[in-house]
């Protein structure tokens, strides 16, 4: 299949074979026009019905719409079609015949629900919209990748089947391996801080994570992307820093790599990478700014986490990313270090709209993290992998675990973060 | 922690603070070595015990072995020295104390056992050998995911939480998701093949998968990661033309920018990318050639599978890596598409000591697939949400899984699979 030429690869002059799915026939009488589209664009197939073989013409305008075909014929300038450029067919194959009655509108012209794209995905990333979100998602992580390198990360991969949770708790999928009881891992975390004290000592893993929360929100997923983030010798700051550089880093790609896909989302004109560094907001402020903000029915105090439409408030009120630094330690994970008995190193990176990630400095030190599994009510023995390394040279580090969905969902304003996966899992959801 | 430099920056003349493990200390009497190692290398703090404070002599030298230390000082030419440099200290700062015990010797020189090793990985990765094995393993997924990139694919990512397996069967761990029977996915296959008939037509997935085979053995493991590629309007024959281009480019790259990793393992020698097309020989050539080599007790007849002992003789015989193509339909999975009656487009892409990759075009026409899965004994309707895309407009299309870490241990010659992943999981193996 080697001879076929990508309808963008069409020029005036030349004899190509195009293949791809019939967008649309527009039939005129004495002529007739087919649209077909390839990955790489749309091109205009002309039918003259008294000057052609019939069979070729009703071929062409007979098939399906959305049926896959194989055109051959020559191309030339035609400035009144989409692309400036049409085939004349010497042969029209149809190699796929699509079923009249389509679930789904391809052509965009007709709106669909959600749950109807999410069933017939195949159909809903044929539409431009769709397809672009895809292409950028990938473009993304391309970039966060090369930027993770850039900043001397290695790339690793760690278990999804494990013996225990990060954090213990209930949201965990049990699975049963081999008559034993395992879960589906849902974080990298303790995997991730084994290897900073290794030879390795700054990684990066960009993975599916399990999370078996019951709460079905436009922001939640229970299978979700997680870019993942550690560095040995590294305190809190150095771990925002690098924060900074990743995201900005898929922004700038996304700006220099996929304007065509942006034009199709019509956000060519508004995207902008996020500033050289983003605000720093300690706790304390947040809450002061949000309590300003009088959105609020109660003001926060000091130790309430910050409910969803504080985050709303404050995100409108900086309006661009932040960081939320300085949190108390009661509230954040017991594996974060401490900068006194009240204060933690643990941070959140801030898009106006949500939480895109959550970090901070480890506890490096094994009696302090052995204390801190059993005041989290955890048995410290089923973590003794873990701990157990921490006794052999563990160096001070820090890291953070990032979104996929949520970074692709907030740099293109999608209003479902079940927009930027192909196949959602949720509480309803297993299938496709 | 920004003013840490690496020992492999450090140059002579500059005041530095280095920071890493402490690897031996050599007391010489008068005078004493300590040598530091991080990431990028090693480098030598030398004692002079009557010209420096006891304090910090002391400091130095009676530091257990693998502690984290941080050492600030000037840097000296001293060709005597390892690297040609070392430091005389103005201050050592012990970041994090080792235990006396260390459940591995990081230097090297005591060997361990691979469970061993697997346990207690924090510290099997500060030896040269087994990082140079995980540094070379993310430069091939780089090398992997641009060589994908440079024909014409898209990354996707699709879920590993199922409703179905692949291929049904008993080799899937099950999960209770919110009370619902679901699996893990042993394989990309079904949404790797939605996605071609879609706008993007042609992708690559490199993810997790995961298989309950009971089999425990130096080539298998219960979760691994996939290399999946899928192209719409392409043969087995454009599967193989990209499987080759794939495995080639892994090796360049890996021969290009990983040449200390290779030192380290010892091959940079006899390192070399295999040739620009491997040898295509059909399963009936193939069976041939086995049974002309006499290993066999029994000669293979048409229709047998190949067996493992099969598998060696022939790699031997072949000496590179190659296909087999053309083999029998009955004992390729049934979404192949066949030649004819008897002949599948299903091949195999084999390392002279093992199979690595599995590929075909597959079977697009909707009748014949549901035919094909009501041959297999599965219930068509169970995968509705798969076969149905197939009356839309699904194009002919190829494509392939390779195992990542297959693809490692052999172009190392390691020998065992379980070297070629971080925590890897098998029947016994859960944790770490």
């Amino acid at each position: 299949m080697d001879d076929r030429t990508y309808t963008a690869d069409a020029e005036p002059g030349d004899t190509v074979t195009v293949a791809g799915w019939v967008h649309e026939v527009r039939d005129l009488g004495g002529i007739a026009f087919l649209i077909l589209r390839d990955t790489t664009g749309k091109i205009q197939v002309k039918f003259e019905k008294d000057e052609m073989a019939d069979e070729l013409v009703e071929t062409g305008l007979n098939v399906q719409r959305e049926s896959v075909i194989s055109v051959t014929g020559d191309v030339e300038e035609e400035p009144r079609a989409p692309t400036g450029v049409e085939i004349t067919p010497d042969s029209v194959d149809v190699v796929s015949e699509a079923d009249p009655e389509l679930p789904l509108d391809p052509s965009g012209k007709v709106d669909a629900e959600l749950s109807t794209r999410l069933d017939n995905r195949t159909l809903d990333l044929r539409k431009d919209e769709t397809k672009a979100i895809f292409e950028i998602r990938a473009e993304v992580l391309r970039a966060v990748r090369e930027q993770f390198r850039e900043i001397g990360c290695t790339e690793i991969n760690t278990p999804k089947i494990v013996a225990t949770g990060t954090e213990g708790g209930t949201e965990l999928f049990p699975i049963t391996y081999f008559g034993r009881e395992a879960f589906m891992n849902q974080s990298p975390q303790l995997f991730k801080q084994l290897m900073v004290g290794s030879g390795l000592e700054r990684v990066f893993e960009i993975g599916p994570i399990f999370r078996a929360e019951e709460h079905n929100t436009p922001r939640h997923l229970n299978e979700a992307t997680s870019i993942d983030f550690e560095s040995a010798f590294a305190d809190h700051e150095d771990a925002m820093d690098a924060c900074e550089s990743v995201v900005r880093a898929a922004y700038e790609a996304v700006e220099a790599n996929c304007q065509d896909q942006l034009e199709a989302l019509d956000l060519a004109d508004e995207f902008e990478a996020p500033a050289d560094s983003f605000p720093r907001l300690t706790y304390e402020e947040a809450i002061e700014r949000i309590n300003a903000t009088g959105e609020l029915d109660e003001p926060l105090v000091w130790g309430d986490d910050l409910p969803t439409e504080g985050e709303h408030a404050l995100g409108q009120d900086v309006g661009e990313h932040y960081f939320i630094t300085d949190w108390p330690s009661e509230i954040k994970p017991f594996y974060i270090m401490d900068k006194d008995d009240d204060v933690s190193t643990g941070f959140d990176m801030m898009h106006p709209t949500m939480e895109l990630v959550s970090g901070g400095q480890r506890e490096h030190r094994y009696d302090q993290l052995v204390a801190g599994f059993e005041q989290q009510g955890l048995d410290p023995e089923a973590f003794d992998y873990y701990t157990r390394m921490f006794k052999y040279g563990m160096p001070p580090h820090a890291g953070w675990g990032l979104g996929g969905e949520r970074l692709v969902m907030t740099m293109l304003g999608l209003g479902n973060i079940r927009e930027a996966v192909l196949f959602p899992r949720d509480r309803q959801r297993l299938s496709p």
